[in-house]
């Protein structure tokens, strides 16, 4: 079992969650599947600097809140692939139409973002106080940043 | 113990998350909590009709779908709250004011969310069919109705 699916495995455990059976979307209109992805997003981008801050000292360190966000991170980061279906690449969006075409890339991406986020909850529950915290968080911040320089306009 | 207190151990038991610890949002502007209940609240807009839409049978019954998109509901229920903290009543909100005076009824609409979504969560799971989702769907579906016309600008 690849690294990936041993750390999916885990969070599946870990949450009682079925992260093999992917939400597929059934979205009405491809204005809502770019509005939702765009809705996801923007939570995960209050979520991540939560955990950045703590990781640096900027903030308390606060576990409950650690575990808090970075379950928000995991939970999310499986809600957001399925707003990119087909028919979605066109409307209010910076997603480049290489989204469509490397697929295999995209969805590598997918499965760092998730395996990442597992292991910053992983880390927040493990306990090791905010030290703990900045690999992983470096980890997901990287994710999000290589897929955003690969598939995102300016 | 209460209803409300029962199903939301029951949820937390079943999904492994710590529900006795809410993710206390830090927002660096009042903007941003805004837009995050409303990110939040689309999502929901977004999820909720697929398992109407189910359980009316209107789209075929698939417990995997109606699990996957019953734990987005209890997960984003979870998460708004936070949003509406002091400050966050201004801007491009049709949050009504009494949400900050009465505060109690605010807070039981948001136990009533948390234990409708778990019914409905809990029915999805017990595999009962399209049927056993009706009663939960419609409670989740008349929290969100009474807060909207109770806390929301028309």
């Amino acid at each position: 079992m690849s690294t990936h699916l041993k750390l999916a495995a885990a969070v599946a455990l870990a949450t009682g969650f079925a992260l093999a059976v992917p939400a597929h979307a059934q979205f009405a209109k491809p204005e809502d599947a770019v509005k939702y992805r765009k809705a996801v997003m923007f939570i995960q981008g209050q979520t991540l600097p939560r955990l950045g801050a703590m990781a640096q000292g900027k903030t308390p360190y606060d576990q409950a809140q650690a575990i808090a966000n970075a379950e928000t991170l995991v939970f999310t980061s499986r809600l957001f692939p399925a707003a990119f279906g087909a028919g979605t690449d066109k409307g209010d969006t910076r997603a480049l139409p290489v989204i469509w075409t490397d697929t295999a890339k995209f969805k590598r991406y997918q499965d760092d973002l998730g395996a990442a986020t597992a292991k910053l909850l992983n880390a927040a529950k493990a306990g090791g106080g905010a030290d703990a915290l900045k690999g992983p968080f470096g980890e997901v911040a990287q994710t999000c940043k290589g897929c955003h320089d690969d598939f995102r306009k300016d």
